[in-house]
């Protein structure tokens, strides 16, 4: 349902692609910052649209994001001293600080102004929410860090996770904003528990009653409001809406009160994928069930190996998936939601062929975010910049999942539900 | 011996290949029935002739085979739930019947008639001789089975195995009409034991006293068949008569009243191979005994790895030669007829380069199988099609090995050694 | 520093490449001669310049080497049978002797003389130092032997060992005359022992005190003459001096009376070199404590795999890099120089990009070696022929690492100290 061309238009994230060059006009988020814990800690390998940079904390606790390869003779950075205010690469010394500055050649003479003529790419960063970001486009263009929700509240609010998918970006998005596979993928087999996954015994009953949701979608400066309705036994509407924020974030429905989950799909690369979760309430800190839930792979957070953050059920080992408890537990045998939706959405490929598909009326939500994405990438080639990016209030939203009576347009219920509980930190400023 | 756009002609298998198209107006050996034992059991992952595809058995026990990715938004076929007469999609719950039909579409509102503009692509499915058969081609040019013999007898006169080789098709091809070989590759290094692999006292004689068999070709409505000659020391000729069926099948020599064993070698794709091979008494259950030395990777059976249908002697591991086994055993230091013969077919490379072969004269079967196959890919290039397809009961031969006089010319050996045996079952007529 | 023309001219070496052909006018180091250690031995796999071969020791107890495929039929001659002065190719029993001639061919009549006219590909071979060297280029330019003096020395005298690593041979061989990374690459991190790896206490001393040195080239009919000069706090100047003898050839700077170590960067493809390393005593044999050093993966000599020689500490463990021990002990937290240098070496991918690098004055022996380079190619592709290989005795000198007073000019200090130690074994001559 989308010609080649639109295909690899809004998949492909490198360097000078549209889509890559559109979503350097935003923050990225590159690591967690509990992978650089300590200052002068060894350095990792972030590899972000495409790109594949070292990330280090420097003495002084600021995060560097530098280019893999040393500007000198190009050896990894990887194998670098991380100490005294910078990397040092191992092969002749050369030192750069998180800025990119050259501050240090000592296989030069002393006399030599090379080390002035030298800098290695470096991005900035800003560590917000446990999370390192990182700005990758043009210096001139950098906007504000959005306010999400989950990043303003206190640590001991929030678990955060980070986990690979192996196919492109879109797909992940895609995922996360199809609310209507929840009736099947990651439904139970027994009556009372339909949604054995799901924490809500709204969505069980009205996943139940209505396994066709009718979907309804809003523009929104941040991106798109989108709706999926079912009806209930006793005659009201079911509403699930998950708010997509630019370009890649999304909170899955919950009930007012209640933990949610939000979602960052961030390219890696055109097949790989770091889904970027935090689970968080605004209110009240999370308690030791549900932290010890989340660190033992529960609901959303999946076991990822160390290192690579590969999860342990991958399609190499067909995600664990178990014939006998998918013909007697739950519809797809798999065990997780997360594992569930990666078997899926990597089994379509690593970039799915998007003009084989079959869309019906419950994939208006997926045809709402690429219309929107291809109107996103065709403005930003005639030259206008996006908005978002420079407005992070924008992004200060929660998703909803409420009853509500049948005469109620979405947009109340939008208004009335998806406002960030007041009582919650206040959000924070950017930069 | 080729140039190289006859090799490229000839080998490569995918959709709209010349070769390709070829091939699909046959019925293609797609999996065993063993792989899909009974009823709504799980799916499993075929890929034959180059495209990828799931294979289930319903709950009225027919073999559907559909294509891998589900036409809605392209999941896997393969994670679905196989029950109540189709195969249900884990992602959306959309569910297809082994026609490709597709018969709940349970994300859609019950007022849409979107179900009925979808199917998923479907290959329509016989099962003969332990074997699922796939049509593969335009629905109007659907043939007959070929009438194999080894397909005729009952299960108790047949054991039947599958292995993947990691070369094309034609390569393993040409290794079975190849009866020059055996001399060699095959052979083992004691004098009266010459030929430790070969079953047949004749055949040892024969392959010590002539090395350089002369061969002798002659076309049928099946394909061809050919003759290797050897002269033995009592002044007779030794004929191996090696029948090649159109497109993949053969039969390997030998004598009356022996078990044979039959070689279909299945495109899977263009760099991997599917050898189905049955070996069978045309008159009587196989002795456990017989069956013993198969199922542990006798002769003929090699012994595979679960799932992949790979050997375990294989490229990796250099098939298990033993060098002081070449140096005092036998000819190649490596166990088993299958293992030899794949350890010099895939080191060939995965499409051998014929630009640069030397041919003699004892390689004329496969010089006349090439020639064959190009005229039959021309012909059908001009619009003619093949009429074996057609015609299920030219498959109705067998291989032969005997001693003949020197008088005797070979298609007189062939008339009479050649007829499958009367006393077998009555031959079962096509669909 | 290269634009992408010159830098894909110079790192390709596959046929009828000019590198690849100007490299081919030489003797190439092939392979170990305890690789084949006796006659009759079992065949190994070669790749060198891009050329799948077989080497096999006949039983005369030369060194054949030949193309991988049998010109018959294509299966890989490693599968065949090393007996009776020639290789027997498994599948039809062809022979061929160390010179291709095909020797037998019993699968053709006896009448046939098709064995006249088919030959295998095969390299002359000589052996010299523990090395076969083959010559791949026309027959008529068959050059010299080169005079190397580790190969001249007794077999008591030398160490040998050979070391795959994965990338570029010219990347490896810029790291062998890169005289100004062992100020850091090879430190240690304690102040009187700095270089804890360097044998030499003069390195120590000048490694510390002179961290930039300057470098100075001379160009010699055998390549260049590359010295690295630094002062030392006593005011004379260190001088450490690499011969880079065409095309791969180098030894590590040694003081006098010093056991040295050469290197060879052979390169097996575009995208992996063979190491071949002598450490050798010109005038006594080696200790068994440098032996034993050597052989347990000391300062010169990696631990390498069976079969493979690739290297334990490899790019797949990160070389074993220690953080702990980069904070407390050494400067790269690498053990061992060799891994020190795959680890730069291989991290700037498999061909580097030499346009995005930045070169100071102390990668003028780098820049150097890259211009004399694509000079020798510029003149072989104007059909000057190099005069190198065949004159063997040019390559007969050895590395220096001295102090002089600061008046001595190099090619004083190279005419001094680059002399072979005068009690050598008398050079061997050629052929």
């Amino acid at each position: 349902m989308l010609n080649a061309e639109d295909n690899a238009l809004i998949t492909r994230v490198g360097p000078n692609t549209p889509m890559g060059e559109y979503l350097r006009r935003y923050w990225v988020p590159a690591l967690l910052s509990e992978e650089v814990p300590t200052p002068d800690c060894p350095p990792v390998r972030v590899t972000i649209l495409a790109e594949t940079l070292i990330a280090f904390r420097d003495t002084e606790g600021r995060v560097g994001l530098v280019d893999n390869y040393c500007p000198h003779r190009r050896a990894s950075l990887f194998f670098g001293r991380n100490e005294e205010s910078g990397l040092r690469c191992v092969y002749h010394g050369w030192k750069f600080d998180a800025t990119g500055a050259c501050v240090d050649m000592p296989s030069e003479p002393a006399e030599s102004n090379f080390k002035d003529k030298v800098r290695v790419t470096a991005y900035p960063c800003e560590e917000r929410g446990g999370v390192v970001w990182a700005y990758m486009g043009p210096p001139d263009r950098q906007p504000e860090l959005p306010n999400l929700a989950w990043a303003a509240v206190p640590d001991s609010h929030r678990f955060l996770s980070k986990c690979r998918q192996e196919c492109n970006w879109l797909q992940a998005l895609e995922g996360g904003i199809d609310s209507s596979h929840i009736s099947f993928l990651h439904s139970s087999l027994k009556a009372r528990d339909y949604a054995i996954n799901a924490s809500s015994r709204g969505l069980q009953d009205a996943a139940l009653h209505d396994r066709s949701p009718r979907f309804f979608l809003e523009h929104a400066d941040y991106g798109l409001v989108i709706g999926a309705r079912r009806s209930t036994a006793d005659g009201q509407y079911y509403w699930r809406i998950t708010p997509w924020m630019l370009p890649y974030s999304t909170i899955v429905p919950a009930e007012p009160h209640a933990v949610m989950t939000g979602n960052m799909y961030v390219p890696a690369d055109d097949e790989t994928t770091l889904v970027f979760r935090a689970s968080w309430h605004p209110l009240r800190p999370l308690t030791d069930a549900e932290r010890h839930e989340y660190e033992t792979g529960g609901v959303f957070h999946e076991l990822v190996q160390p290192v690579t953050y590969r999860p342990y059920a991958n399609k190499d080992n067909d995600y664990l998936q178990d014939r006998e408890m998918q013909r007697t537990v739950n519809f797809s045998g798999i065990k997780g939601i997360q594992a569930q939706d990666m078997a899926v959405i990597e089994s379509m490929g690593a970039i799915s062929d998007r003009t084989r598909e079959h869309l019906g009326t419950s994939d208006s939500a997926i045809l709402g975010a690429r219309r929107r994405l291809l109107r996103e990438v065709a403005n930003f080639q005639e030259g206008i910049e996006p908005e978002a990016p420079h407005n992070g209030d924008l992004y200060w939203v929660r998703s909803a999942a409420v009853e509500a009576p049948q005469s109620m347009p979405m947009l109340d219920v939008a208004e009335q539900y998806m406002a960030v509980e007041k009582s919650t930190l206040a959000k924070q400023s950017t930069t």
